[in-house]
C-alpha cells in the first residue's frame, strides 16, 4: 500500500540545504510553501535549520517515526543512508538525484545496491532520478517534490515515468485554471511501478480521472490485470510515446528501459478500456471534461449554437467521429419554437441567435436535457456585448449542477474582458474550451470513452473437443528434437486435434503412398515435400498443385525424391480446392502477453493495404465477429454486388480455436494459417506454420 | 481596389445612437477606443453628438467626404440610405445589419435593390449581415467592426464570410498574446468578395500570413486565379469546414449559400498551394508561427531538448508527418562533446540536460544553424528553478533574429512564476507554445509548406497529333440530338481522335458484317449492343465475351438483334484481352473548375478501399506520375515479388490526354474509361462511357 507515500505524517530531506538554487532547499520550501499537513525534517551535515525548520545531522536523530525520506544526495552516499533509513523504521524513500541506472551498469550496480539493502529494511523506493509526488488533498498538501507548479486541489491524478512529461500535463491543467488531485513522477522506477501507482489512484476517492504517459510498459502482463481493475472504476486516459522507430530509440535512451511494442500497448489499452490519445494537449483538454462531467450514454450529440460558422466547424468534427446529431422530438420543435426568438432556427444545432439572452439559452437547454434521443450537449457561445454572458453561463452552470447528462462549452470571447463569465463557467465546473473544434474533440472522446466501458467483448469460449494429449505429445517431440519448425505432419496434426479444419491431407513417405493418399483423398491434389528442413517448398520446387491424375502424382513424387534427397523427405498429400476468398489467421508470442492474434485478407491486402486486425488472447466469439467487420475489405467477406459472403461463423471458430490453442500451448510462437480459404458455406486452411520458442 | 474600406480617411455611422447597448453605439465607440486615424461622424436622428462627437442628421449633411459609411439602420431602409450615400459620393458601405439574403426571398429582394443602387453610384458593399473590417495599421487604426477584442499590431491577416469563425480566430490570436494586421468577415458577401480581399492581403506589405476560413466557393474559377496569385506571394492558411453532409447542411442554413464539394476547394487549396486544415486551433497555433519565422528549406529537424519525454513526443509527431531527424556531422558532435555537460546526449536530439544554461542552449542552437543537413531547429524548454531561463530564452532569441531557419519552442513552464521568460520570447518573436506535440506540429506546417511550394508540378504538355475536328462533329451530332450519353461507336471515336489507344474495334450493323470484323481483329473477341439507348450492356444481355469463332459471333449477334429490337442496334466488336492489372481514368466536371480527373485501380480498390486519386484540369505529366504513386495499392502497379510493373508511361499518357480533351471540351460531363488494362508493355481501354451536359 502506498498510502504513507501520498499521505505522509512526516517527511524528511536527506541533503537538504540553505542554498537556494539546490534541489535540497526547493523540496524543504515546497513542503512549507504548500502547507503540508505533517512534520518536515531536513537533515543536513552542515545547516542548523532550514527556512526556519529544525534540522538534524542524521536520519537517526529525528525524534519520531519518519513516512518518506527524500535523499538528494549523491548517488555513491545513497546505499548507506537507505541502511540508515532501515534502522530507523522509515516507509519511502524518494531518490530525487540521478547517478543510477540511467548513467550505465555502474550507477545500475548502486541501484540494485540500494534496492537490495530497502527490500531488507521493508522500505519502499520510489524513483530513482525522478521528481517525486504531489498530494492535494487538504488534509495532506504534501509537496514532495522539487518542481514548482502549485496546483490547486483538483481530481485529476496524474501518473508517469518521465518528469519532463508529466510536468507539461501539470502546467496544462493549471493553465486551463483546473486543479489536481495526484501527482506521481517516478523516473527509473526500480522499486514501485505504475501498475501500483495505478491502483492506489484507483482506489482514492477524490480521484476521478486518472492521466497517464507511457513510453512502454515493462511488466505488460500486471499492467492489463491493475488497467483491468482500476479503468473498471474511473476514466484511464493515457498517452503512449516512442511509437516510431526514432521516437522509440528517444525513449530507450533517456529511460534505458524496455519498450514494448505499440501494437500491444494499444491492444492492452483498447482490452481494459484506457481511453488512448496521441497528443498530449488533446489529452489534457478532454481529461477537465471527464473531471466534471458524467459519461454520456450514447453518441448523440445536442448542439445550441448563438452563431452559424462555429457551428459548422464542431458538427464536422462529431460526424467524422462517428457521433449523431439527431433531430429533435416535434414537441421540443414546438416549444422552442413558441419561446425562441422568431427567426431563431429551431432544430439541431438549436441557433438561438447572437441576441439571445439567458433566459433562451436556457429554454434550449432544457429542452436537450428533455430529450430521449440527445445523450450529451454541446454549447457554442460567442459573448457579443449586447447580451449578458454571465447570465447566459450562471444558467449554463445550473443546469451542469444536475448532472443529467454531459455538457461542454466552446466559449469564444476575449476572456481578459469576460473574466466574470470565464469564472462563472469555470467555478461550476463546465468544461470549456476557445475553439469549436477543441470542445468538440473533448465531447467526442467523453462519447467514445463510453463505447469503450460499454463494450461487450463476451465471453471465452472453451472448446472442449480439443485433444491437448496429441498437441502436447508434438511439442514435446519438437523440443526434445530441440527444433523451431514444425514439419507439415506437425502442423495438421496440431490443427486436427484443436479441430481447426483443414483440406484434407495424407502424409506419404514415398510415391506409392501418395498415390493412394491422393485416390483416398479424391483428385485434384496438392503435393507439398515436407521435411524439418524445408521452410519455403516453393523456394525449392517441393510444391506441386493442380495434379489430377495418379500418373502425375507419381512422377512429381519421384522428381522430388531425387532432387531434394533428404533423408526424412514426406509427402503432404492435399486436396486442392480452388476458388473462395483467401484470408490469413495467425497468432505470435507477445511477451507476458500471451499472444496476437491476427486476422486479414490474404497477399496484397496485409502487405500493400495494411488491413489486417490484431486482438490480443483470449479471444472472444464477439471479439472475433470484430475482426472481420472491422477489415477495410470486409464488404468483400460479407459479399458486394449481389455476390453471397464467405462463411464468417467459420472464420470466427477458427480465431477461436487458433486463440485456445495458443493459450493453451505458450510455446508456440508464431502460428501462421496462410492461406485460409473461405467459402460460402466452408473455410479451410491449406497451408499453415508453426515455430515455437524452445526457451519456454 | 478596397484601399478606401482597410484605409479609411473618414467613417460615418447611420444609425448611430446613444443607446450603449446598441450596435451603433458600438462602432462609434470602438472607431474611438482604437484610435482611428481618420474622421468619425455618427448619423443619427435623434443623438446631437455621440460620445462627444457631433451627429448628423443625414450623410448629406456631413462636411466632408467620406469613404466608409457603417450602417446599422433595419434592412428595409438601407437601400434609400445607399441612393442618399450614393449622393455623398461615398465610396464603401458596410452593412452590418441582417433582414437580407439570409432571412428568405423578401431579404434578398432588398439585398438585390442595394446591390443595384451601389452599382448605380460606384459604391461598393461590404456585408450584409456582417461584422465588418478591422486595420491596426498604425496609420490607420480603423475598428469599423462592432465585435470586442482588440487587436495588437501584428502581420496576421484575417478574412472568412463566418462572423463566428473570424472572431474565435481573432480571438485566438489574442489569447496567445500576438497581433494581428487586418481582419475582415462580410457575411452574405452580396459585392465585395474573399477572393477581393485576399487580393488586397497579398498586397498589403504589412500582411505576412493569410488567414482563410471558408465553407464553400461561390465563384471557384476567380478564386482558384487569385489565390494562384497571392499565395506566390505570401502563405495562405485556410481551413474549409461544413465537409460532412451535416456540415454542409449547417452551412447551407447560416449562409444561404452554395455549398461546393470538399474535394474541388482541397484540389485547388493543394493546386494552387494553399495550407489546409482542419482543425482551427492547429491553423493559428500555426500561424503563429509563420508569422516570425523563415520557411524551411527542407524537413530536416534539428532537436534540442532539456527534458527527455517531451523529445520523445516530438519525435513521434516528426516522423509520423514524414519529416526526418538525421544526425549531426562528426564534426558538430565533437564541438557539442567539447563544450556540454559530460553527461548531455549529443546527437539528434540534443539532450543538453536539464541543468544546461544559457551557454549550452547556445552552443546547441548554434550548431543546429550551421549544420547543413538541418533546415529547422525544435527547441523543448523546461525551466527548472536551479536554471536562470530568462538568459537561456535571450540566448534563443538573439540566434532568431538572424533568420537563418526557423525556429519553434516548446516552452513547459509556469507562465505567471516566468512570466519575463514568455515575454522575452514573445517580443524576441519565437513562437512557443505549452505542449511538445502542439510545437512539433507547428514545425511540421512549417516544412509541410515548403514542400507546397516547392513541389513542381510541370508546364501541361500539349498534344497537337489530336484530331478535334471528330470530337467537335460527334459532340455536335449529340447536342443536335438533344441525348447525353455517347453510343460505344462515338465513344471510340473520340478516343481515336485523341489517340487514347483502346482495345481493336469495329462497328457491325448485322451479323455479317460482325463476323467480318471479328476476322480482321482477329479472335477472340468481344460483342457488345451498341445503340443510343443502351446504358448498362450487361444489365440487359448485349454483352458477350470470349467469343472464339466466327459461328459464336453471328448466333450471338442474331440472338441479340431478334431479343433488343432497337431500331438503331449495332454491334461493337473488340479484341478480346484477357490479363493484366485493371485501372480506371476517368474525368467530371466541376462548376467553374474545369474537370475532375481520377485514377485508380478497379473494382474494390476504388469501391471498398476507396483508393482513388483526383486532380484538376490540366493535368500535367508530374502530377500524372503523383496520381500512380500516392495510391495506396501503387507497389502492385509498379510490380510486387519479382512480378514486373505496369506500363506506367502509357497510363501517364492516357491521364494527359483525356485532361486534354475534357479541357478542350467543357460539354463533356463526364468520361469514364473502366477498365484500362495495364500490361507491361501496353495499356489500352476496354470500357468507356460518355456522357454530356447539354446545357453548355
Amino acid at each position: 500500500m502506498l498510502d504513507s507515500l501520498f499521505r505522509p505524517k512526516s517527511v524528511a530531506v536527506i541533503g537538504a540545504s540553505t542554498k537556494e538554487l539546490s534541489i535540497g532547499n526547493r523540496i524543504v520550501n515546497n513542503l512549507i510553501d504548500f502547507g503540508f499537513k505533517g512534520s518536515i525534517y531536513p537533515i543536513s551535515l552542515k545547516a542548523d535549520e532550514i527556512h526556519g525548520i529544525e534540522a538534524y545531522k542524521s536520519i537517526l536523530d529525528v525524534p519520531s517515526d519518519v513516512d518518506v525520506v527524500h535523499m538528494v544526495i549523491p548517488s555513491k552516499f545513497v546505499p548507506q543512508a537507505i541502511t540508515d533509513c532501515g534502522e530507523k523504521n522509515v516507509k519511502f524513500v524518494i531518490l530525487n538525484g540521478g547517478g543510477f541506472a540511467e548513467i550505465g551498469p555502474e550507477g545500475a550496480a548502486i541501484q540494485e545496491d540500494c534496492l537490495a539493502r530497502a527490500k531488507k529494511h521493508d522500505i519502499r523506493i520510489f524513483g530513482p532520478n525522478c521528481q517525486g509526488i504531489i498530494n492535494t488533498d487538504p488534509d495532506v498538501r504534501a509537496y514532495c517534490n522539487f518542481t514548482f507548479t502549485k496546483p490547486d486541489p483538483g481530481s485529476i491524478s496524474i501518473v508517469a515515468l518521465s518528469g519532463g512529461v508529466a510536468e507539461t500535463i501539470h502546467q496544462g491543467f493549471s493553465e486551463m485554471g483546473i486543479g489536481t488531485r495526484m501527482y506521481a513522477s517516478n523516473g527509473n522506477a526500480c522499486d514501485i511501478t505504475i501498475p501500483e501507482i495505478l491502483r492506489y489512484y484507483g482506489d482514492d476517492e477524490g480521484t476521478r480521472v486518472i492521466v497517464l504517459y507511457v513510453e512502454g510498459l515493462r511488466d505488460p502482463e500486471t499492467f492489463l490485470e491493475v488497467a483491468w481493475e482500476v479503468a473498471a472504476k474511473k476514466p484511464i486516459l493515457a498517452m503512449k510515446a516512442g511509437r516510431t522507430e526514432e521516437g522509440a530509440k528517444a525513449a530507450a535512451s533517456h529511460t534505458g528501459g524496455l519498450v514494448k511494442e505499440d501494437l500491444a500497448t494499444d491492444l492492452i489499452f483498447e482490452k481494459t478500456g484506457i481511453l488512448s490519445f496521441t497528443d498530449e494537449e488533446q489529452l489534457c483538454q478532454a481529461a477537465v471534461a471527464f473531471s466534471t462531467q458524467p459519461i454520456p450514454k450514447g453518441k448523440r450529440v445536442g448542439m445550441i449554437t448563438n452563431t452559424g460558422g462555429p457551428a459548422v466547424i464542431a458538427t464536422d468534427v462529431f460526424i467524422n467521429a462517428g457521433l449523431k446529431i439527431p433531430p429533435l422530438s416535434e414537441k421540443a420543435e414546438a416549444v422552442l419554437r413558441g419561446k425562441l426568438f422568431h427567426e431563431a432556427s429551431v432544430g439541431n444545432p438549436i441557433d438561438v441567435l447572437a441576441t439571445a439572452g439567458a433566459e433562451h439559452f436556457r429554454i434550449a437547454i432544457d429542452a436537450m436535457m428533455d430529450e430521449n434521443q440527445i445523450d450529451s450537449v454541446y454549447i457554442n457561445l460567442v459573448t457579443p456585448f449586447f447580451v449578458d454572458a454571465e447570465s447566459i453561463v450562471r444558467e449554463i452552470v445550473a443546469v451542469n449542477k444536475e448532472k443529467r447528462k454531459p455538457i461542454v462549452c466552446n466559449l469564444m470571447t476575449d476572456k481578459r474582458q469576460w473574466a466574470g463569465t470565464v469564472e462563472i463557467l469555470r467555478k461550476g465546473g463546465v468544461p470549456y474550451y476557445s475553439f469549436p473544434s477543441t470542445a468538440a474533440k473533448v465531447l467526442t472522446s467523453l462519447a467514445k470513452y463510453n463505447e469503450i466501458r460499454a463494450r461487450e467483448i463476451g465471453e471465452v469460449k472453451k472448446f472442449d473437443d480439443v485433444n491437448g494429449k496429441i498437441v502436447e505429445d508434438v511439442l514435446r517431440k519438437v523440443k526434445e528434437a530441440d527444433r523451431k519448425i514444425l514439419s507439415a505432419n506437425e502442423v495438421y496434426r496440431i490443427l486436427e486435434a484443436y479441430r481447426i479444419p483443414a483440406a484434407d491431407w495424407r502424409i506419404a513417405t514415398n510415391a506409392v503412398e501418395a498415390v493412394q493418399a491422393a485416390i483416398e483423398i479424391d483428385f485434384p491434389v496438392v503435393v507439398k515435400a515436407d521435411a524439418e528442413t524445408i521452410v519455403h517448398k516453393s523456394d525449392i520446387g517441393g510444391l506441386a498443385v493442380d495434379l489430377w491424375d495418379s500418373d502425375s502424382v507419381q512422377s512429381v513424387v519421384e522428381e522430388m525424391e531425387e532432387r531434394l534427397e533428404d533423408e526424412d523427405l514426406k509427402f503432404l498429400i492435399q486436396k486442392y480446392l480452388p476458388g473462395g476468398k483467401e484470408v490469413i489467421v495467425g497468432a505470435k508470442a507477445e511477451e507476458g502477453l500471451g499472444h496476437l492474434v491476427m486476422f486479414g485478407m490474404g497477399g496484397i491486402y496485409v502487405e500493400i493495404m495494411k488491413d489486417v486486425i490484431f486482438k490480443l488472447t483470449p479471444v472472444t466469439e464477439l471479439e472475433a465477429m470484430e475482426m472481420i467487420s472491422s477489415l477495410q475489405a470486409a464488404p468483400l467477406l460479407k459479399g458486394v454486388r449481389g455476390e453471397k459472403g464467405i462463411y464468417e461463423e467459420g472464420i470466427i471458430e477458427i480465431i477461436q480455436r487458433l486463440s485456445q490453442l495458443v493459450y493453451e500451448y505458450p510455446m508456440i510462437d508464431e502460428l501462421d494459417m496462410n492461406p485460409v480459404i473461405a467459402l460460402e458455406d466452408q473455410v479451410f486452411v491449406v497451408d499453415a506454420r508453426i515455430s515455437v520458442a524452445n526457451s519456454h
